[in-house]
């Protein structure tokens, strides 16, 4: 039985509420970690099969929008889905702290430079998102350019959305607690270190803002053509299936096809070839 | 006493026809090729005096998108406007048939790349509006995508202008007559013959249907934020002048102005710097 990742859908006119939504949730599933991973292992062989047509096609293409708090998993979320997937035809990009260059222009500006280009998958590490998420926790802009960005943002979707890009967003979701133990576990293990930054706990101390932040965002932009998923992320093996069966979905729902030939086959008999 | 370029601007919401429009107006000036070069510098001076201010500001920009048919002069009405303004603070851009790779995304992707820096003043000599123009003629969308369009374009310069950018678009009006002139001057005079290109004699054969485009596009896309000027372009001196002063009332409108020190004067009497 597929997982259903729509119980994790915000409804489009809905206001989130992100207490109401257990960061833990598995679904209900009482599975083990090898039967997930047979699972996960499914899910990227049917991942892979729609890329390929996808690919072929040429016509259109898929972006998975990936943000989180520090710690939600982000990058080990794209690791455990996108692995074995063509990587020609898969399309990451992070975004972080905007350049000077950026800078000088609107903040969909670097984004839209980015956009994966027909025939991919593509998937933002963080997005312009940001721009409503870290913006607003910061004050860097006042709340009635935050809320002129939530229609900037749906309209820029909807122009991908009309021009063959299927959107899906995908927020993880962890608790305050869970972020605690992962930062710790950064700095008592050697070897994650690098991961940490000092940064980061000016941040955590932002949390029920940047919770506030997430509600307002995803409340004024999950919309029908790019609605978003809180997708529980404290167990992950859980959060590795759904994000995958969401992108399953979502390529099945656009069904991708190998094109037609554009020669008759009848005119080339293979015995014909010299 | 000033040109009045808000005699030629198509009204948002108004229907645009262009027959109504006499292509060699001369917005009753009567004066002669030295006073109008006379007026053309003094212009291109207030120009510059604005300019140094909004680059100095650095936080807003002007972008002005030039379209025409064939010959209707967007090079030379460029050239003649932007003569000794300082370069580095002005941004043109050309847009030529899509390549392939710009062809993989959507038509908006390529000109979001290219929208002028903060404190610049950009032209698009051709733009997205070719999305509208040429490929409706050729009938290479469905007239349903070209409608989505209009709205798209409404959204992405409501975009540009919410993050500072002042957007003014001219079209350079020219007649059928007039094209066929400039066409045979091309084919008579050998050092004009690299301006020709025998496509040109197929787009001019579809003449009517790009004044329908033209007329469709700029009726659904002159709006309040970023409005539509159909500009005589039979008299060359005539069109510089009033191109050059729509530009000039633009700037002016943004009123740019130096910006605070961000340190205070007083702390550095000029006798105090050794």
């Amino acid at each position: 039985m597929d997982i259903d990742p729509s119980v994790h859908l915000v409804k489009p006119g809905m206001k989130l509420r992100l207490n109401d939504r257990d960061p833990a949730d598995r679904g209900g599933l009482t599975i083990g970690k090898s039967e997930a991973r047979d699972r996960l292992k499914d899910l990227r062989r049917r991942m892979t099969d729609l890329q390929e047509k996808l690919y072929a096609e040429g016509e259109r293409s898929l972006l998975v929008v990936l943000q989180a708090m520090d710690t939600g998993g982000k990058d080990s979320t794209i690791r455990a889905v996108t692995q074995g997937i063509n990587p020609q035809g898969t399309w990451v990009r992070s975004f972080k702290a905007p350049s000077k260059n950026e800078l000088a222009r609107d903040y969909l500006w670097r984004v839209h430079k980015q956009v994966p280009p027909r025939g991919t998958i593509g998937i933002f590490n963080r997005s312009h998102y940001e721009d409503v998420l870290i913006v607003r926790v910061h004050g860097w802009v006042d709340e009635e350019t935050i809320v002129q960005r939530y229609s900037e943002i749906n309209d820029f979707e909807r122009l991908l959305t009309n021009s063959g890009t299927r959107i899906v967003k995908i927020m993880l979701h962890i608790s305050k607690e869970y972020q605690l133990g992962r930062l710790r576990r950064r700095l008592e293990r050697p070897d994650k270190h690098w991961k940490f930054n000092p940064g980061d706990l000016r941040e955590r101390a932002l949390w029920y803002d940047y919770q506030d932040a997430y509600e307002r965002a995803l409340t004024n932009t999950s919309t029908k053509h790019a609605p978003w998923y809180v997708i529980p992320a404290e167990t992950r093996w859980y959060r590795n299936l759904v994000v995958a069966q969401t992108i399953v979905n979502a390529l099945e729902s656009m069904n991708p096809a190998f094109p037609a030939p554009d020669f008759d086959p009848a005119d080339y008999p293979p015995d014909s070839l010299v």
